[in-house]
């Protein structure tokens, strides 16, 4: 298997700077008070559509060759991978191919078509969506850029804890959200690369623990009809994604629904900014195991900032 | 009738910057597109308290003689300028006194008394709070600072401009809410000496429009049992605000309940920050008259950033 080093992250974030937002890192007093930690926020809620996915999917547009590029690019996804790969796309000028199910939230339709995306609907089955992305991409000869179980993705992924660890020294923890494992395995290899010394956490809900129960069992458990708040963090490990993770990840970290929740609001109401459910997991983790956070100084990745304001978990 | 300066203003914020933090000046691609301007958001959302009202608190606090800060303060309220007092206070070393009303919110109670200050309760009506708060003051000796119509805190909350000037040049309209006055009496001062060919507007919401009929008319008219999303702007400008702002401020627009919801949400959703109703109506002002704004280089401050989340406005 051809996996990513950090030479790769390295080379990833030379090629994506010119399009990308270098996101601030931000420090809030009173969560520090209040955990006992010193948190070095990475606000990737604030990335271009509002997601750390736009580094992977602009790194993965950036190297296709010019008759790949000619073709178009393709996926399915309803989420932020879909938002991303369709600007990515737009700002090199090229086609998006979405496949979205039927049923898809009107607010991520939108968002698609409003970067210019081509959208092709289906059942909302993961069958559907992929044999209908497999037509299309036989008729069109579209290069699939797969969420996170791709070379060029992880490469990406990695330089928003590249960008971190450049900008604070020394850190003790490191701690990211983990779905899929793009994410995950880019921010391991750049944290052991830069800052070796810093422990690497992957945080994952407690009702959606396949990476969790995957780390600890040295195989890939499916994610099977999870059911967590923590919309972004759904689906299985990618085999790439895991192999990095084996090696470079040291500890996946699970969390209830309601430290999830009470994190989520607790970034809301002391930082005013807003972030999804899935970038409250690692403080959600930090919750509910202060004694082994205390006085650490931590790294963590805010991955995302697409909610729907309509339907918010508070009560 | 003496009234603050520019001077004052500029005395005020030597004085306070070591306690407050520098917020940033963010600027937001879609908005500006979207609205066909460039805006400059001065975010107060991300001061200490979570508002610009911790500007003049703790202006007002650091000018007391020794005497009087030994007695301690007081104010009636339950909003953003009691919590921004009580933790002026608190920084200060000196005791505050807020007298709430016995139906606040439970959270604002918590704020309060978590930044130290002694909450006395009263019946929920202006003239309880009025005598709960005089009583105490003739038993105690204490220095009441009043949330607007107050000399220390009117130079204190132009701060907030007088850094937005420094940071952009040239803007051709700086806005901001007007609620009793402060900000925008603060904010004229400031914008007049430092950009005097820049026009400074008021935006309040239509169903409050005290502030808008009183720059009409030439007087004061009382704001009367108004019903409005934007709850920081409920009150009657006071008589110094309204002498500076007959002076210094160009005009005062109104805006729809609808369109500042829609103008919040729109900051919420494409820039992923907190801001507070009473901080959506400027660019509520700005989507009811696009061809006024059309092209121009506006200021504005997003004066603060709490809401309950639990009870939001959209829908």
């Amino acid at each position: 298997m051809n996996l990513p080093s950090f030479q790769d992250v390295r080379k990833a974030h030379q090629r994506i700077s010119p399009f990308i937002h270098q996101t601030p890192v931000l420090t809030c007093q009173s969560i520090n008070r209040m955990t006992g930690c010193e948190i070095h926020f990475k606000c990737e809620n604030f990335q271009k559509v509002g997601a750390f996915k736009f580094r992977g999917a602009t790194h993965a547009v950036l190297c296709l060759s010019e008759k790949e590029a000619s073709a178009g690019v393709g996926t399915h996804s309803s989420g932020n991978h879909a938002a991303a790969l369709a600007l990515a796309a737009a700002m090199k000028g090229i086609t998006a191919h979405i496949v979205m199910p039927s049923n898809a939230p009107e607010i991520k339709k939108k968002a698609v078509a409003g970067y210019g995306a081509q959208i092709t609907f289906c059942e909302p089955t993961l069958q559907a969506r992929e044999e209908t992305l497999a037509r299309l991409t036989s008729e069109l000869g579209l290069t699939v850029i797969h969420p996170y179980n791709n070379f060029e993705v992880i490469s990406g992924q990695g330089t928003a804890a590249l960008e971190l660890l450049e900008a604070v020294e020394a850190l003790d923890i490191m701690i990211c959200p983990v779905g899929g494992g793009g994410l995950l395995a880019g921010t391991s290899l750049s944290t052991k690369y830069l800052q070796p010394n810093c422990r690497v956490i992957g945080a994952e809900p407690l009702q959606a623990d396949d990476a969790y129960r995957s780390f600890r069992d040295g195989y890939i458990h499916p994610s099977l009809h999870p059911v967590t708040v923590a919309d972004g963090l759904l689906t299985s490990l990618g085999t790439l994604n895991f192999a990095i993770i084996r090696q470079e990840t040291d500890e996946i970290m699970v969390a209830t629904e309601s430290s999830i929740v009470a994190a989520m609001r607790m970034i809301w109401e002391r930082m005013k900014i807003i972030i999804e459910p899935s970038s409250a997991v690692p403080l959600a983790v930090i919750l509910e195991h202060p004694e082994k956070f205390k006085g650490k100084k931590i790294g963590m990745i805010l991955s995302g900032g697409n909610v729907d304001v309509e339907n918010l978990p508070f009560r």
